[in-house]
């Protein structure tokens, strides 16, 4: 017992998180960072991820009566200050376009020229530029409601960045809507809460907490915030995927007004819910272990890779043929709506094959040599088991378990997060036991703290104020599901108004 | 015979093609002009189109083992000034970052502040900092060819814009690829040109030539240019895809360098190929009509409107039922890989409704009354057909045929697109014919000249730009096929060295 377990992963996750992150990052190649400050590279296996989520994101949105469109890239300063908190919200962080070409300088250098009468903001959301359009597009109830969404490139100028978490560009979905009533456009906004939570759940295998936020953290502009919220391996939230009512504070600022069915004016009430390329980090942290990143098999960038075993080049033949073979008949199955994803690696690295793809977190590995052939077997091992944990089936057996196996590998992955998830939330409500749950036991590891508690508060922000300044702890949010009398406040000991989830966070 | 036939759409195609172009967008709902300069807003209707185009296209690129990834939106200057032509060719026409936040001033206005050290160029095309990730990715002949391809927005501040056609931003995808050997990337070249003439040709329905650019009208950067060029309907070429042989130009630039198999070191060669949300424009003016758009069915936005017929609220319920019928039997139909899909209208706008989709120009409308649903049939017209030719077929016939029915749109949208080309190519080899070809006939119409010329080209630039300066009229391509001795250079006389392809151009 006393001997070190070897990992792939230097540091790993107990030793230093933040660090294991950048490097199970690297080990999979899935990004980079780029020489452009703040921004990333996504490599084609984090990309094929990317698609994944896409695709099975968009076909939700649809399903629900999204269209698709697209906007401009560019804001114009003036349509940014249309909403006073929103601009508030977003200057301190945009990129501010002002030229609109380069000229050589006297002294031969290139400098920007061509200077813009307007300063245009490349877009850090697309609230305001949006607007502008429905304004446009409305002018009956009948019209009424548009239900919109972009696929698109966002900006936000960053000046800690931490890939696929926090980047000055990153890609995501921005869902915007406008209705004839207020609880149409309610509905909406927890409707697309609702898809996300179970984008999350179902396909990411990440459980998550539904709520809304406090005033505090709201999206500058909406009238209400809500949220879902899943707990890392470091016990920290992560916010993946919000959705604003945004009431009429918009259509105000825009003037999208329309003729309601008893023929009076009214402004439209709007929503607005968005995801990003950060749920490729969230990923990342809630199933990655010692050895790399886990793929969940729904979203996985391959689903298998064939490892053929060849010790004697006149084996190569026969082998390669058994495992293209297989390859086919694999490639002709569905799993969850899409053929499973075959990769084949025949490269000549001994056991160091083997580790890269561990590392890449594909979910199954399949070793076949010529003893396996000879056995009309295969010998393949689960990534979410240990990885020297391997099993040999008839390769008749394994094709036609192939779909069963992943959707095991698939809850599997659910219910450990679940389990750590439900381990580390407490119901608390004594103030010293709250702080003690926020400190670290031990000062080497300043990152382990308690996790999530769900505590009461009284709805004051300076209470809310006050924990973030002593702990570095906010409410993630205040869960839709409340069960009975929420006690005393855990910051000033009044009645509390909800419970809440207290964390800190990403 | 003189009265006139009532179109969709004012003006006609003769009366005035851009213009026409204009009116046909706007009654199509595909897109709008945006506030912002330059930058359009793809609507629903019109993204729908894209979508289709990118899938199709997509899935043709991973057929040649290419991997999409994603590279930053923004590229620092010193990046851009790493090849000469190459930032020659875009210092003119870009949009720089320099500020990365807003600041009110002491007057209250939002100004840029936190200016950058290094400005930031929003990519206009992105071989400069794909190079530098490259120059990274690459060390053996072993990590060759890489494969990548991006989907994503580009700017190019284009002063005289027009929908789809030539817009500050666009949407497009770049392939980029490098290669151990010059006669590898060239192949590649090839390669992904004949995919995008496979996809202008087989979903597209528009036919085109493949063919060479002359130096002159060369990608900046590049040593050789290749594209397919399309003819539309007022008998202008439209570049509809590009494919660029790079050489070692970037890589030389952006130092990637890699061991051969020999162990020399020695740089790699490169490729990039682009085609963009210009190949809806190209769809609009090489098939509509004067009654509005005609879309391909292989890419349509939708397959068939079903239009219910309802003349008294009672026989509404009826109706209906038929109506979600049959919708739910159609979209339950494969045609192309993709399911059929069937849009509803149920407005009571009476004539109104059925111009409002022969303006979309979906391919199939279908009216059904009580009448039609006695006799379990319905009554179909075709968009490639006029308006009001309608046949009435058994609903069951119908569900049978839609896909035979949609390819034979599909099909004569090509023939009809064909044979216009073939009526407007002419070869030419004297200059006086050659000068009347591309002179007006009538001067109340400029835009309406003889099409595609195929001459003699000594291979001289003056001559070309002799040429261009007197007719507008450039060389759009060297076609890959040439027939026997080319004669003489229709412009100076002297021994041409290969026909090319002369013609106005988009």
């Amino acid at each position: 017992m006393g001997s070190k377990i070897k990992s792939a992963i230097a540091p790993t996750r107990a030793e230093d998180y933040p660090e294991w992150y950048q490097q199970v990052i690297k080990a999979s190649d899935m990004a980079e960072r780029s020489p452009v400050r703040g921004c990333m590279v996504i490599k084609p296996w984090g990309y094929a991820l990317w698609e994944n989520i896409v695709r099975v994101m968009d076909d939700m949105f649809k399903a629900t009566g999204v269209k698709n469109a697209y906007f401009p890239l560019f804001i114009p300063l003036s349509f940014l200050e249309k909403e006073a908190e929103h601009v508030e919200g977003f200057a301190k962080e945009c990129a501010v376009v002002t030229h609109h070409r380069l000229e050589k300088s006297t002294g031969g250098t290139l400098l920007p020229a061509g200077a813009l009468t307007e300063p245009l903001v490349v877009r850090p959301t697309s609230e305001t530029i949006i607007a502008d359009s429905f304004a446009k597009w409305v002018s009956s109830y009948r019209d009424l409601p548009i239900l919109i969404n972009q696929w698109a490139n966002v900006v936000r100028w960053e000046m800690r960045t931490r890939i696929f978490l926090r980047t000055s560009e990153f890609l995501w979905q921005e869902g915007h809507t406008a209705h004839s009533s207020s609880d149409e456009a309610i509905e909406r906004t927890r409707l697309m809460l609702d898809v996300y939570a179970r984008m999350a759940e179902e396909h990411l295998a990440m459980p998550v907490v539904r709520g809304a936020k406090s005033a505090a953290e709201r999206f500058p502009g909406a009238v209400d915030t809500l949220c879902i919220e899943a707990m890392m391996q470091d016990r920290k939230a992560l916010q993946a995927g919000t959705s604003h009512f945004l009431g009429q504070n918009f259509a105000r600022a825009s003037a999208i007004k329309f003729q309601t069915a008893k023929e009076t004016e009214d402004y439209v009430w709007t929503t607005s819910w968005g995801s990003s390329t950060r749920l490729i980090g969230g990923v990342i942290m809630i199933h990655g272990d010692d050895d790399g990143i886990i793929l969940p098999p729904r979203v996985a960038s391959a689903h298998v890779v064939l490892l053929p075993i060849i010790r004697k080049e006149g084996e190569r033949e026969q082998v390669m043929a058994y495992v293209q073979k297989l390859a086919a008949r694999l490639r002709d199955i569905y799993y969850q709506h899409r053929k499973i994803v075959v990769e084949i690696d025949d490269r000549d690295t001994g056991g160091a094959r083997g580790w890269d793809w561990i590392k890449k977190g594909i979910p199954l590995r399949v070793e076949i040599g010529p003893r396996d052939i000879a056995q009309d077997s295969v010998y393949f091992a689960r990534r979410d088991h240990p990885h020297n944990a391997k099993t040999s089936v008839q390769t008749d057996q394994f094709v036609v378990e192939i779909p069963d196996l992943l959707d095991e590998i698939q809850q599997n992955l659910f219910a450990r997060a679940d389990a750590f998830r439900k381990d580390h939330t407490l119901s608390i409500a004594e103030k010293d036991k709250f702080s003690e749950f926020f400190t670290p036991q031990n000062s080497e590891k300043p990152e382990i703290h308690g996790g999530f508690a769900l505590s009461a508060w009284c709805g004051d922000p300076s209470c809310e104020l006050e924990i973030k300044e002593k702990l570095t702890v906010t409410i993630r949010c205040i869960p839709f599901e409340q069960e009975g009398n929420p006690g005393p406040c855990i910051c000033c000991g009044k009645p509390g108004t909800c419970q809440a989830i207290f964390a800190k966070a990403y």
